[in-house]
């Protein structure tokens, strides 16, 4: 039985085993251990040089054919990129600074991944689709794709610190159930309105982050859903 | 004349070239150019690849034979190390985390050094004492030996945004208006679905808070309220 958040590092697609040994040395210094591959190159004597005293981590590695795969072992997904510059209406690759997100963390009674993309293409837009949160790291305008090892290096060291504060009182947050359950009420609820189409899946997405960054905790969770069913299952008197 | 802090980074003997090149990428990833070598190894093949497009940081990179010659041509020097624990009566080792400097750090009419030493024995005491300020980035006590690029990686990334003052394109988030709004708005969903009055003000205040903890844009508030008017002012057609 977990009762306090896990972070896994996500690696997909891999093509480089020196960024994997490099990633499982970073994870050993910040205190993360468990790393989830999709599809990933070998882990060959380049990856177990990089790792130094890491070994352990590429061991215990777990593999996985596809990213929904992976998604479906992950309470709450954070999927990072480069490529931003979403406006508001496209909301896809509309993202956050890694230092509001890490800023705004709090205990959650779960496994939480962090999904980094390939080296050279990064996170598909149908794999951010399916996450909780996308975050970015600020750099130069000039040079912005950071070396695969160094983006996760750097997200786990501010997350580190952000961890690293007193334990509050620990809420027990809802997890990967609830909040795929509570994805669908609102999805019947677009329904319900006939909600145009075109704007639908973006909706949709937008709703999935705002969650996401609300945090629900389960008591939270079945108050919302308590509201959700009544306006699904009961009649309404609408004005007018 | 230089008016501004000039940043540059200072690696000294470094021994793996793939380090140097690692290096200097992240170094145009946040806008830092000046590379200062000290006595390194060759900068072959693996340095370039590493590299990436930063192939002029290493092609303007300045050589030294000793410590002390680039001490000269720095007006402010930081050592950074994973060995401290000193205490303030053994001053030598005595950090401050690189947070902590960082949120400290203004405007300074010079050039910074920040001084990286050697893959397996750091810097010496002697270079350590020579300089201005003595940083450590904290990690798990289990392995605190950060890869030489990602040491560098994060200083410069927790640098850059100390730096960058000013302000990136900020979000434009919901005001105090438009959270009433909102507010009162799911306060009329309550009554529509004839909520139990005795749960009725606790609801209304766990509602407040997950949109305050959801911080909403402009433009998501808008979808948002979007949806609410739908389901208050249009007639429903719900199930059983």
């Amino acid at each position: 039985m977990r009762s306090i958040t896990e972070y896994c590092v996500v690696l997909v697609e891999p093509k480089y085993s020196g960024n994997i040994g490099a990633v499982a040395r970073c994870m050993k210094n910040f205190d993360v251990s468990s790393l989830y591959l999709v599809n990933p190159c070998e882990i060959d004597d380049e990856a177990r040089a990089r790792a130094m005293h890491a070994q352990e981590i590429l061991d215990n590695a777990k593999i996985f054919d596809t990213f929904e795969e992976v998604r479906k072992e992950l309470d709450y997904c954070v999927a990072t990129s480069s490529i931003v510059g979403g406006t508001e209406k496209r909301y896809l690759r509309y993202a956050v600074t890694l230092r509001e997100f890490v800023n705004q963390i709090e205990d959650f009674d779960g496994r939480v991944g962090i999904a980094f993309g390939r080296e050279d293409y990064g996170l598909y837009n149908e794999e951010i689709a399916t996450c909780d949160a996308f975050i970015t790291i600020p750099t130069s305008d000039r040079y912005r794709s950071l070396n695969l090892s160094h983006a996760v290096a750097i997200v786990l060291y501010d997350l580190f610190l952000a961890r690293d504060k007193s334990p509050e009182k620990r809420v027990k947050r809802m997890g990967r159930m609830e909040t795929e359950k509570m994805n669908d009420s609102l999805a019947e609820i677009l329904e319900l309105i006939n909600y145009p189409s075109h704007k639908l899946e973006r909706t949709k997405i937008l709703l999935r982050r705002l969650i996401g960054r609300a945090k629900l905790s389960i008591w939270e969770y079945h108050t919302v859903m308590g509201i959700i069913s009544c306006l699904l299952y009961t009649s309404p008197s609408p004005r007018d």
